[in-house]
């Protein structure tokens, strides 16, 4: 078994190897720029772990990892364009760099590559497997996206919804890159779906971790503002469950310190919110989500028909994901 | 034969039982919207009468038909946006009417359908070549959309880099669907790309013939403004070609009248315009080009190795296109 250090390394020289044609240069200098901001590659990893992990030699599985990579890219320049983000792993967006025509335009360019190279799978016969589940996924994600969008205008948005959300806007991608890694090493369909199952779990778990981190987390390792979500009046998971837990009064405090009219300063507005979140103790009934989530996709993962021993890699790289504490 | 209009039935009949999901209906009503302004339906048409050029039934070639009008329409979302055109047949455009953020995801989700309906092709033999189509005309077709907007900025444009502008952004679509579905129907990789190359000649004259009629169509028919594209100031086939036959004075004349200073009433501004397109027998010229295009198109429709009979119902429809008045 590869390490997932060894893995990366096998995906990064695949990727060198996967250069944008040079004309027109305003269509495809984008594409290199968004892939050279770096990221940490873990949905092409994923895939290749999968495949490793069914029995098979992970470069059987290198382009449809990488079709898996430039979709998660071609997302995160127009996900940029809708939320007006100027800025991406600290450099400027694609369409702030360039403009917005640039930022379409290379984004829609970059989704064609994504289905170029997931044709380019050595095993052809796994094509129509990969294209249902390539489609399936890339559908979910769009739809994730609108009921992200919907959300921020909606007054109401119950722990169900937000958690459907949550699954199709991130979590379904990376159960995806574990299916279709597995599809290209000639998994079975049972074991090919019951890992989708354990990257959808796992990528809840990691999700339900990210709110919990954004207000709880280490400010020191954190990376990001602690508080940012506060501040940005985000419907996080921890706000929507103290919503269902606090009393009316509770709830209308919580809702007016979230308003855009809150006359609090920043460092006021997180403690208020926070004790709030406290009160009902929120960060506990979190946590016990995350871990249900968590067990859930576990027992996915134990599930699938190969000795243990081929599960360790995967398995304790997304054990140490969903244990960072920043 | 199915005659043209027998062929659209079939498609308008098919493309009803194609619904888009009903929610999030923020993501899917643009997506029904655009394909309900209606549209000649002609690229799925095509893919439709080449299945059956080649001797197969029209209906193995529906879902790759309907994989190029979904892709069509989603260039069409995405370019009224690059564009900020207010109308699509007279009609509000997404981003018009919903927003930016609804154009580029409903846009996105479209691209995506479009795959979806490709790999739904019953003959799933043909899956790899159908993708390998596809991927490589939506390249086209994005790297064209780029040129065409970088020649809005670019002080010359040759005739050369104009026809392939025009090439890529829409004749290879329509070479493309032809390709697509005969490969559907299970003809031969020749006879496939010679119905490409048919596509994309005719597809050239076509829009050669498209600038032609917008300076000298006939008002009562042409449908939109004649001389539009010259009170648009745009780089089209008339003006490049006069460009290169032109004295240095006509040549510079002919710039500063399509500048955005000039003082011209616009009636006095086609005139003179199109004084100098007459004094270098530029029309003539121009339907010779056509001509040649044409020529070559028809050419590569008589070396696709089937009867003759078979090939007349797509034949006179092209015919009937590239010798139309308005």
């Amino acid at each position: 078994m590869h390490s997932f250090s060894e893995i990366l390394d096998q995906l990064n020289a695949f990727g060198k190897e996967q250069p944008f044609p040079n004309a027109p240069s305003t269509l495809y200098e984008p594409c290199t720029y968004i892939l050279s901001l770096g990221g940490k590659r873990l949905r092409p990893a994923l895939a290749l772990m999968a495949a490793e992990l069914v029995g098979g030699d992970p470069s059987v599985a290198l382009h449809p990892a990488w079709a898996v990579e430039l979709f998660h890219n071609f997302s995160l320049i127009h996900d940029d364009i809708m939320d007006a983000a100027p800025l991406r792993r600290g450099q400027p967006t694609v369409h702030v760099r360039w403009d917005l025509t640039t930022g379409i335009l290379s984004g829609d360019v970059m989704l064609i590559y994504a289905y170029q190279h997931l044709a380019k799978t050595p095993n052809q016969q796994a094509l129509p497997q990969l294209m249902e589940v390539f489609n399936r996924v890339a559908i979910g994600v769009c739809e994730g996206q609108q009921l992200d969008i919907n959300f921020e205008l909606q007054e109401n948005v119950s722990l169900e919804e937000y958690i459907h959300m949550i699954e199709l806007k991130t979590a379904v991608l990376l159960g995806g890159a574990l299916e279709m890694g597995a599809l290209a090493a000639g998994a079975t369909a049972r074991d090919a779906s019951l890992l989708y199952d354990f990257g959808r779990l796992a990528g809840i778990a990691f999700q339900i971790q990210d709110d919990l981190l954004d207000t709880y987390g280490d400010p020191e390792t954190f990376g990001k503002q602690v508080g940012g979500d506060i501040l940005q009046n985000k419907k996080t998971f921890l706000v929507l469950k103290t919503l269902e837990a606090a009393s009316n009064t509770d709830a209308d405090a919580l809702r007016s310190l979230l308003s855009p009219d809150t006359l609090l300063a920043p460092e006021q507005k997180i403690e208020a919110v926070k004790h709030l979140f406290d009160r009902y103790e929120v960060p506990a009934l979190v946590q016990a989500e995350k871990a249900r989530f968590e067990q859930l996709a576990f027992e996915a993962l134990d599930a699938v028909a190969v000795p243990t021993s081929q599960k360790s890699v995967l398995q304790s790289m997304v054990a140490e994901l969903l244990h960072r504490e920043k």
